[in-house]
């Protein structure tokens, strides 16, 4: 089968592999029809994972079709659509007896990192039956490759994590894909302001479409100044962030009001100065959170529901052959204003 | 009347000071039966809270008895013995209305900082009707003036945003007066285990006899490898920072859990260095808090019902005429082993 | 004055009154530009509400304009305009303390109940500074006539008791204005399904323009098995009874899915059977409140920022001078379509 | 093996039966050391619970030694010595993902009822690995039964659903075993006052033993003044029912505090009045709950950590071949005192 294979830092290929087999009962194989391409995978090839060795087939993202099962598996047949889940999780772990499936002992995130994952023909799905989601009959199935990781992780570690509630004020420092899956799901809650910080026009064009009440162009690095004007000088009661840089938390730290919550989303490469000095007596909370996809059932209602339009955040469309082009257009998003990619198998 | 009183940094002294009188409808004055000396005083002597200005009467805790109320005021007549809380509450704005008293409009700490305190035979206390409370028939009154602020900080700021449950794993990184107040109240909730660290012998054999079931001397600086060898290498499911240096929250932040929480309870003059190069993916919440007293009923039960013993916490008793020698003893812990001081007018 | 006055079961009159003055000093004195009608206010006149001795003046919603305050109120001041809450707050007892104003032991529901009420050119409100709320400038101020009772009401007791998340499948029985406005707030979560279920296909056509996704006309008494058939057999998630007959709660107790709440908002005046011997391995929480008012604030931010829009509630305009029209319209909702008519003093 | 056998209403008797085998990859084969009998298996012998056929070896509690597993069983390994729960869950259906075994579509409650039991010699557990509990090396296995219902049950659902905190009052009607389970449970939080109400005075007497500050013998039917007189007229916090008639439930009505929750635990025959004209305003929540054993875990720290000793529930032995005898006992409690009887193989 056709695969994208890391080849270590800087490289990658499609190669021809060899298709997948159960290794375990609980396994299921998948044929892969959409799958997309992460942030994380560009940061993989960079070199920034270390976890991740050469020779892996990347993407942890994607909806299929169940092609085998293993004989453990009771919830999902051959022939059965589902959306794989960046997480696999056992299901029996403490963590994920408790939720907290990004932490299951024996799974975790593996899919295109320890294990191949879904940029090929086929994918093998550890712990199948806690892993993947049924796919309702009549779905647009493309847009629900959305659900197995940008928009569960907006909305887990953005706005679950940030208690955003009717009349909130939030801010959102950072207008790429998780930024706006955070902004499309706060929306669940009925917030007085959302309010997003970008350098990128853009972004901030579509985070006006996406429902973002004000959005502020950093380029003068007076975002501070701007939202605390914005708030009468009261600050937020949610500040996300969704970049994964030291500057943007320090935004954050400096406009959550007292009793708000920064909730980061952003993976971060380096240590943050948190001043401590300025925030011991304030009362807030700060989250960090790897997405648990625990909410992908609820986020499946909603999307059934027409509460929320996961296509808004598919900007290309490529084949599984034509996907080295796929990585071009995604990693030079600035100039091709790509959001998220959709490659079909 | 006798009132200790700031005379700018490094100078205090006991003055003859005019009796308080009611101001506003709300105030109420009270004569001053107990009171105590926190950290706080210590720092505002040492010239760190610009707010307190050389003039000012200190102290902010204490038990007295209602002297005259003010016209507006219907929940407190001569004669009621009451509980000062550090924490004056207007009751009426946001904040107060959201139980945040801290960050009260009106108030929030202001006794013995910006306004007059209660180390002195009378003080006024605004907004009287919500913030004061009464003292049940037959209560210790001495024990009470651990509920104006040590007993509510330690609990709040460490217990409750620290979410401690049944069978949790805590550590309490500093055994001063606010992190034994949270050992004592932590055992609320029936944690499996409280790690106390601490560098002062004296302090940690206090810890025990409070009931911390493990005790680390952290001469050596090894803290964190013992907290870690103690979980089987699993870290606490809540760290409390009770000290306000850089060194005990970056403490906190390598032996927390995923999953878990570090509760904030220390004043911090510094920033901290956050590594969420580390904790970006951990599932975890950093708090912090400026006591609200909001518990301060419950506290009162949990005293009235025998669950609490606050008495614990006095190590040492003076007169008000002694006050100067009951801030020596305070001041020099480490070798009086003072943990709180009782001032009796 | 023009005031609207009980006199015994079956019996009002506009009459006139002395103009109130204050009494306490935290009294204000409001001239009430407008008012509605209450449910509640039909219950009194029929005499189911013996707290309300005949010469009471009537109601306890209106927006108006302070007129005078007492000595010891210090947010609201004459000019200022305001929305009169149905419950008044001491702001100082226990309950206040909590949240829990319905049960302020100094006040509570007494506005046109134990005290003279809003329908009328002026009324005197105790504990002003808890009990008011300041209407931003610009706002539509009739429309916030809404925020007194009915919203609120709809919303803590129907919403916020029934926990309603993203993706929930929700049921509100009785589309009168309570439970119009259980629809109108519930949607600040975004539920997958709301269901109105009611006798009355006028209010029903009101509750698809209101936004519910399916409606129910209950002629036929097969609401239940409706319900089961649109949830495929699982049932409801949330189900809000808002009318206060035994046979709406018995209907919801037949609906609730397991792990589900069954939230009351009906004022009842007789038993109800609870079936514990289907209900006591479900799972489920059955809530009643009396509003508390403590979502004013989360309320007006609501509106404010256009995420409700109150002013489709009101479906009438009298003048003072024609209350007694108003309140045959009111209670004659079947034939007129009356939601919740305006009364301009 | 010798089986204790369900023969239709009112007969049972000891039995000679196959070893059960494995049936499905998810099965252990537990042999089982020790287990006990719940007040179920009196019902199920009553005829009162028709899921549960004649022919049924019962018990669905107990600990043992794991002697097969299929081949989807990876947490657990012959020799490993288990507390088998009560519920059986799946670990893969919605409620078991949601925390919710009790209501696993392809488990639950089926151990002893719709399924052969733990009153033999060697059960079959389905779902092994999400329903089975590693018993730490050291522990007192014997007291570990109490784990597997009697202790979640009282604790899930009387303390947890009842949200008892420090300093509440809490009522339990009926001190039988899943009572005083509660009652142990319950001193987790610390709460002021707890009252046990019942008929029995040596259970009274073991209340008292247990930890209870108050009992209330009620032959004369006065608990309801009784309480309202301990409580100054403000009734309790938490009301637990622990009983399963209406009387029983009708007594927590009148006794909660406004605010406050009756969280029921009884297993009802019959329905009981909702006096919703007296509690529609008193802001109350009612809850109801099949016990999930979510909670295993949490239990199990805190045995290990000595905040609980479930031994305490045990007042009797018996070989496995003596379990008629062990029925006898257990079931003329008020003349043998019994609480938790084990029942030894």
């Amino acid at each position: 089968m056709k695969a994208l294979v890391y080849q270590g830092p800087g490289k990658k290929a499609l190669e021809n592999r060899p298709t997948p087999e159960i290794a375990q009962a609980t396994d299921a194989i998948v044929r892969v029809v959409k799958n997309t391409i992460c942030g994380t995978d560009l940061h993989i090839l960079k070199g920034d994972v270390p976890a991740c060795a050469p020779g892996r087939i990347l993407g942890h993202e994607g909806v299929g079709i169940v092609e085998k099962v293993g004989a453990g598996v009771t919830a999902f047949h051959p022939g059965d659509h589902v959306i794989v889940s960046c997480i696999s999780s056992c299901g029996k772990c403490d963590y994920c007896r408790r939720g907290m499936y990004s932490h299951c002992v024996n799974g975790g995130w593996i899919l295109g990192n320890v294990i191949d994952g879904t940029q090929a023909e086929f994918v093998r799905i550890p712990f199948a039956d806690t892993s993947l989601y049924h796919i309702p009959a009549g779905a647009n199935e493309e847009a629900l490759v959305m659900l197995s990781d940008i928009l569960p992780t907006g909305f887990e570690c953005g706005v679950l994590n940030g208690r955003i509630e009717p009349g909130s004020v939030v801010a959102i420092v950072g207008a790429g894909p998780v930024g706006l899956a955070a902004l499309l799901t706060a929306q669940f809650y009925s917030p007085a302001e959302i309010i997003m910080i970008d350098l990128d026009e853009n972004r901030l064009d579509v985070s006006k479409q996406f429902g973002a009440t004000v959005t502020i162009a950093n380029n003068d690095g007076k975002a501070v100044e701007k939202v605390m004007a914005l708030t009468g000088g009261r600050g937020v009661d949610t500040a996300i962030e969704a970049v994964g840089v030291p500057a943007s938390f320090i935004t954050c730290e400096a406009i959550v009001t007292p009793g708000g919550v920064i909730a980061n989303v952003g993976v971060h490469g380096a240590k943050v100065d948190l001043h401590l000095e300025r925030l011991w007596d304030r009362n807030i909370a700060i989250t960090t959170r790897l997405v648990d996809t625990v909410s992908t059932p609820m986020l499946l209602k909603t999307v059934q529901s027409h509460k929320l339009d996961p296509a808004r955040l598919i900007t290309h469309r490529f084949r599984l052959e034509n996907i080295l082009d796929a990585y071009e257009t995604f990693s030079h998003a600035a100039s091709t204003n790509a959001l998220k990619v959709i490659i079909e198998a």
